[in-house]
């Protein structure tokens, strides 16, 4: 029998982060630190396991860690959800970005992602029979070209996936952007997809142009985001999305099925965590800004040029000056020769402009890991 | 815009233990244990997590733990996999059941499930486009009646989707069931879908009939299970599944883009578990056929009368001798009267026989909890 995913490979984080074990090379690829979150929430988990706290969580995620969110929501972005009917706790971000496209794509529908997108968008699209419509975010600023989304919008489409911070690009939106998409999406009745995982990574003096800002936008959109990158563990999978409730009925009669219910003992742990340490996020900023800086600095003296990075962990970089290969040519010969793992963007794109030569280095790493000298550099 | 489950609401699992903590009743609904797995295997989640290990997964799940769960294959059903290609861990084995469906079954294909079943299959089907075509289990014993199996394959028939021990029937297969469905998945070319998270909750000194025990089936099915049953946590949410390598690739291109990876310090404390205690599989069935004994001889003094549990931690009980009401009426007359939350076992029926009196339980309790006294009685 033929693949749903006829074009889909093994996901390139796996890929490549596979590569980087096999030859021992350092591993900026795929996007998670090298280092751990707070002590006091590490060994928060031991706590609710010891107490028995072992078995299913509700379906929609623990009462405290839903209303947790409902604070820190009110506290960042002046927005007030009802934490029983529109707030669900999920499997990672992955998992609530795959739900929410699930329940609310249907057969036939379009639905406009950027080009390039991250990579989940677009299968969990294809598996709900609907197809995704890229509209290209160009280098070197890859801003969101207004004019391009408009003339991108048929009769057919029923949602605009957005994703700020944006990976790869590492650009962010601006509230300019947040009007546009508004008058687009009440237009048209669209419904906004909004993918925030990096909401506390931005640099800058930025302040996070989350889409609950937008209280009219809100009503329309699903907002995904995760304690993965925030917390810095990316492995302990809890992530959750916002949405207007006749939109999270929904979502959760998939969730229901897709996963039930996520850990309970790291729910709870996220959620003491969550109402103590309000000032974690608030840190963040300031936190990454200073790695990305570091990252730059010691670069400065490579042959890589880099793209400003307005948000994420990530940072763009061009390597022109050193080969004019592909970038995926390039990722496997800096994993094999400098001892590098990077991300080739291309994989991100439909259609990758064919002249762009940019890869992605994370740098959500300790300072000596980040920037330790190359191997045959 | 319409629902693309119009005809789904919240699972019942999730009503019922609301249900029963709003009435303060005791909480035989659910499936899950009100005690805790082995201490050495809840102590280990916070050894690997002060060791670092809060990162993602590799997509596939950690290599110890695929390793494990094929020695354990090899234990207990003789089959021998390749952990690399063959073995995936899931967020449960709910998610283990989703991607399964949404990666093998195409828009137009139809799906044999028995009715009744475990809600989750239908949804997942129709999420695909799958049509699930029931086939009755009768009432008292609920066997497979292969003809009418057999008469229910039509040329679009691409799946059947099997359960032993079966929830909510509390039966199990048989080696003769397992040829009659070897021959029919073999004439028509179906592939199988097998759940088998009771597969250590089996009485009576029955051996568990796994399909793979049956090589020749098992080249055509995916089988499903989970470490939430077997170490008492449900709350964990560690699936897996184990299929050919030319089906798991599909399988794996959707759980990428599903939930990515499943929680790593609690995939290494299971991993280390099932190394060192193989001999807990082991004991698990005379461990829970002491509490349905327990549980059935507590009630042999009421007016109910039981459908003999051969698997599972359920036991089905008649209650006409108490009132003629449907089950759904009668479970909520119990949890408001008696002070007992149990599962009106019609809701995982797509046809429920009219005059079906049955009732589930969850024996799956400390002894004292099972068998308390029940309110006004
Ligand atoms: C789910 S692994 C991918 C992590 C990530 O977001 C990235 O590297 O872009
Ligand atoms: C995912 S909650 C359901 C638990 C269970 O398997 C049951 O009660 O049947």
């Amino acid at each position: 029998a033929l693949s749903k995913l006829p074009n889909t490979g093994t996901t390139i984080f796996s890929q490549m982060s596979e590569l980087a074990t096999h030859h021992n090379a350092i591993n900026l690829s795929q996007g998670f630190p090298d280092f751990d979150g707070p002590s006091c929430l590490l060994k928060r988990v031991d706590h609710y396991i010891k107490q028995g706290n072992n078995q299913y969580a509700p379906m929609i995620g623990i009462a405290s860690l839903r209303q947790g969110i409902n604070a820190k929501l009110q506290r960042c972005y002046d927005f007030q959800a009802d934490p029983d009917s529109q707030i669900t706790i999920t499997s990672g971000a992955t998992e609530a970005l795959f739900v929410t496209i699930s329940a609310l794509v249907h057969v036939g529908d379009e639905v406009i992602v950027f080009d390039p997108a991250y990579d989940s968008y677009d299968p969990a699209i294809r598996l709900s029979g609907g197809c995704p419509i890229h509209v290209p975010l160009l280098p070197p600023n890859f801003e969101m070209d207004w004019d391009r989304i408009r003339n991108a919008v048929t009769s057919k489409t029923r949602m605009i996936i957005i994703n700020s911070p944006h990976n790869p690009t590492c650009q962010t939106l601006t509230s300019r952007d947040l009007n546009e998409l508004y008058e687009l999406a009440e237009k048209h009745d669209l419904l906004v997809l909004s993918d925030e995982v990096y909401e506390h990574i931005v640099f800058d003096g930025q302040a996070h142009q989350s889409v609950l800002r937008h209280k009219a936008l809100a009503e329309r959109s699903v907002v995904v985001s995760s304690f993965g990158k925030t917390y810095h563990t990316t492995g302990w999978k809890i992530g959750y999305c916002i949405a207007p409730s006749h939109l999270m009925a929904e979502i959760r009669k998939v969730h229901q099925y897709v996963t039930f219910s996520v850990s309970t003992p790291m729910q709870y742990a996220i959620a003491d965590f969550l109402q103590e340490t309000p000032e974690h996020d608030q840190q963040l900023p300031a936190f990454y800004q200073r790695k990305r800086d570091h990252f730059n600095r010691a670069m400065s003296s490579s042959r890589f040029e880099f793209t400003a990075t307005s948000g994420t962990y990530f940072q763009l970089m061009n390597y022109r000056a050193i080969q004019d290969t592909t970038d995926t040519e390039f990722a496997l010969w800096l994993i094999e020769h400098a001892g590098v793992a990077a991300i080739p963007i291309s994989v991100f794109y439909q259609t990758p402009p064919t002249d762009m030569r940019l890869i992605r280095f994370c740098f959500a790493k300790q300072d000596a890991r980040s920037t330790a000298q190359p191997r045959n550099w």
